[in-house]
């Protein structure tokens, strides 16, 4: 009775960012705030870089008003595989994205994007199909309304995905502190603003009692 | 396992706008904006206009205080059936609307109407027991409040309603941008003001390099 | 595979309504405005009297800060059972409500509450036990707050329970308008001010033309 | 300084009901729910039934899809003045109406309306100008958007309107519950769902004591 | 004591529409639904036009990311002087925009822009100590959040701005329905989802009885 | 030009609490959670404690369902001057109470009360009008809903009334930290949770670093 | 078919609290308001004393910026087992942790934790592989927002987790009010302040009656 | 009448940053999300420092639970005055803090700080006093409640305060995009998410055009 706990592991998983373009992000994302959403999906993305995750880009039409992807991404993974592509709404209908997915070897897929309806439902259920373990970051994932995300996600979970988002996907993944506290903790403290507050006031108690 | 991504074709969908009269509009719905609304119900008409679904219209008790159905599907949809029904509330009761729907020769019904708890959520679960595949458009489908319209689409999903909306379901009757890049553009720039924005934006972009 | 939508029905139905008692809904109730839920309890036990439903009151340690039942209930079943449980939680585990709940001979049991996530949630499971359809008006269940909300309804939904509201059980128990056209209409009329407007509107317009 | 604190008096006071046309309420109110709108305003409008204070109805183009006068005020005051204005939209252009709040003498004027930013603001700065002292009974008028009903009693409230609610109208004009303890008690019981709650409450301790 | 209703008047007013390009909206406008904010944009515009007022309108470094002014309004007002302000933030700072207002020889402004708190407060401020009476249109202007719309209008308030939005503007303007009844309607029902319902209502009301 | 700073001071200042009564509370308070409401109520009553400051507790009819003061406040002022009023509405038609408020000497009063609109409200502008400085403190205040709240702040503030909250009042009183740091982080810790939760993670690092 | 109702009996749960540590509380929770988790928190806490159930408490890093317990539980439980975690994020990942669950002999787990989505998620999830029922108390549970909560307890609802808050598990332990009135009501009133309220007026009530 | 217009000029205006600290911070700030807030008070701190804007620092009780300086300011401002106050609450209160104001030489200040209304409005109230115009920065000031936050702005802005945020304080004090086009260009993307989205949306029209 294991798959209870469908669990993300470092080693088994890939990253898929689908369509965070900046016209579909400006145009479209009405469920998270500005700010709020812009750092969801670099926490997101800088997870999956400190493991180490195979990361996956895909844009549709981005030359055009659906713009480029966010930069804060390019710079991220220069080196990922991004595809571009022509016409194919649902990305998993695009023979060199699942190419891609496949190349990777993983058989967990952690998906996000813009917007959640459409550019995260559509893939996630077809890799459902075709026999993945699907996780979605929910929270680095927008569109037109917190109603059309609820009805999204609740389609998602009844089909059998994974919700997350990405404090609980870098969670699973690091599993264990000590692993590399050090890094983990910059991870946070870069990612999570709430997270950074409370480390600088141990810093700054630290610095109190050594003052003592 | 294919069934855990039921998944909607232009070939095979057909669309039942149940009850958008003016009284019920303007009398019952409230977990939307008025304006959002009413752009949500056409943007679903055109879609399906677009794509050349079949379209059945119906109403209840259209003469008197539920009012007729907005002025603006009508004009949309001149030679659809409209099935006013005599007293059934469960547009699935009605014989004629049965049979209209089964004349389509469709297995996939789009389902949107007012309210979204009796006029969507009783022909919507009818349909899934008569053995079809049903999409309901939740953001076309109002009703008296947010708590009230989560319950209802909470209690389709467990039934196993696909919960779409209508840029889901426009995106997924297109697949491709390919199939009519200028025509789904025009739609979406007509249909949805916040990717007008970015459209504009880009044309205003292309004059100016064009200036240079 | 008709259980896709266990429909209720008035020749099968009863309501239970429990411990809708002030001291309970004026220190706890938070998830609906005071007018709308006293409104929704109303409509919702006018609809039993209207269509003749087997109706149980039920209350919990009414001598004391629970206090009595709303006055509006008790006067408009005189007549209905009234089992005041000396201290049972689960109306369900009282012996008098189960016999009183059997002596109905009815199958469909719609259940409201105070508050939902203890006097709705636990009759109903139980109910779902016992081999009963059990239909919950969330909109005449209140409860500490939409959050508390939410995890109630979603977990009866997950057992089974059919999510429904005080208009969807009206409507469905009338299941045809021509069954009493003028009766159902003045339920309405008078339990929804919303619909009462365009009633109004409607008559007005009336005078209008007859004027002409 | 007395003038810091403007006081209603009874003896002073009249209520000017502008516009509560169910058309309008129907289409156009959305800053408050449908249930408490209505409760509102029948409680303004009990309120002064009960201090027995000058009441002047008004509409603008009933005979038309505004709509006719919420049937429940008509009812409670069928001998005030009913000005059914033949197109001016501020009710102070409108001589008969203006003649009518002189002819009762008052020098407080008590204002709800649909919508709080016409025929609320117009009227109520209208009035302020011509010298008399101005109460809006601001949760008795309705507008498009909790934003432009902010934007409106911000602005009444820099010209010198005094913003009230219907309960602080009422416990304004009653000064002191010994002037008629039963019948305000009775008044806010049959208005304010929350107060009837406690009273019942009370009544129902009343009762265990007395067994006792 | 007349000051206490500066009024609009459609003799003395001319409309100021700052700033709403595509850009800034897609960008920054977050206090509106999307729907909602170009319904209302487009609906003061109609207004504007319906009465026809001098409009101006004015962008800021609309070859840019801020982007071209919406087509809509482009294609409403050819011939209207539009001064694209090289570099000035507040159009008050530009002499051409300056003289422009002069030009119409009104004495009242009717300002709205994006953002609320930059390009529809400071034109305003500077407005007011130029001697212009000035009414913002509240809900056609937009800003990052409905915290800094709230500091922004409660600022222009204590300094003298009325606060109106388009509906109370084109009412105020209007005056008397009787001025052109059919236009006005026209007009709002083309602008007010919520209207065009209830006039639908009617409409179907009046096929009604002319049936019987 | 002093006064547009008028500032609390512990040894000019008194506290009027007025009608913090629990059928009021559990029947009325709608616009504070309740968890929020009683420790906002809680930490102004010892606040007043902590300074020693005059305090004045009132009540309206609290033999009936308006109900008996919060055991809270009766325990923590066993001396305080408690003013039944046997019928006033506003306190300061009551002579007893305004003795009392005169006997404490002091000039400015800080009034707290259910609800905000009459029971805050009406006294803070009687003693505007008497020559008080008047503070309300907005969090420890309750009434029907926020829509009323905002109208009866705004009312005050327009007459002069100081808008505080129970920790800005604190804060003004305590002045400077070192008055007294125990008693006032003492005082803070038990009436801020937020802030309790800091001081424990600063007693924590404390720790962490003495075992070093 | 008994297991569409899982039901807590005092005899066979036991209660995990994971990381209610206070610079996570500071730092990340936002789903909940600070007054209503810390009462939710400790009255969860007081529950499982009331019932003498077996309690573990955990925590992650507790020499760090998480801080330490919350001083509240720490009190309460002084011999409760606690598992200061060396860095596993998942508490079952802790063979202590799981070994002291599995020392208290109980089938039914109650978990609550910060956050939601991993330090309850997480070991809930684990728990039910392992064969544990499990009931999360979503209340005494919170995270980084309500969308994230949202997702999490629908993902957890998904896997058969029980969802119930404090108040729910405190009436299932309790069954029957008989087991111990006062007792219950005491911790009812004691964590409960709306419900509080009505003990107070049912007290003040008493006396009343008594005096006549 | 100049004054209906107190406009912020880079060459007399300096900003005050009052108790930005972390553990004041993560523990009461709840008015603006986490992400909101950080990037409000570094977006004005990065709008001053780019306006080379005389800035000072000031601390309440920074060895202790209050926790140091967000790190980000103090890596922004090495060399501005840090006045760590000993005690006071109202900075102003600190004879070195206004010293430090008057070695400024500005008479308008800016503030922002946490919370508002203490650590904001207390000073705003005192340079008002003194003589100062005073702008606050309401989104770069925080506090427990967005209704705490609303009652303190509208006290401050009876005072006479000019509520600004950070986006109108940057474009007021810049004047004239060509001041500065690429600078101020750089600090609105750098600060603005929303605007960044625009800018690369712009920037990738850009490169399409060109390849043309």
């Amino acid at each position: 009775m294991d798959d209870l706990y469908p669990r993300l592991s470092k080693d088994n998983a890939a990253l898929l960012l689908v369509d965070h373009q900046t016209g579909l992000i400006s145009g479209l994302v009405r469920d998270y705030g500005v700010d709020e959403f812009k750092n969801n999906v670099l926490a997101l993305a800088n997870t999956a870089k400190f493991f180490d995750l195979p990361v996956i880009l895909t844009t549709s039409f981005e030359n055009g008003p659906n713009g480029p992807l966010m930069q804060g991404l390019v710079e991220l993974f220069p080196d990922a595989p991004k595809i571009a592509r022509p016409g194919q709404i649902n990305a998993w209908d695009n023979e060199d994205f699942v190419t891609a997915v496949k190349l990777t070897g993983k058989k967990q897929l952690i998906i996000a994007g813009v917007v959640t309806d459409v550019c995260v439902a559509f893939p996630a259920l077809s890799a459902l199909n075709a026999g993945y373990e699907v996780f979605v970051a929910t929270d680095a994932s927008g569109t037109f309304s917190k109603q059309v995300a609820n009805a999204a996600i609740m389609r998602m979970a009844h089909s059998g995905v994974q919700l997350m988002n990405w404090f609980s996907i870098a969670s699973e993944l690091q599993r264990d502190w000590r692993n590399d506290i050090e890094g983990f903790g910059a991870l946070l403290a870069s990612q999570l603003p709430g997270y950074q507050n409370v480390m600088e006031s141990y810093e700054g108690a630290q610095k109190d009692f050594n003052k003592q």
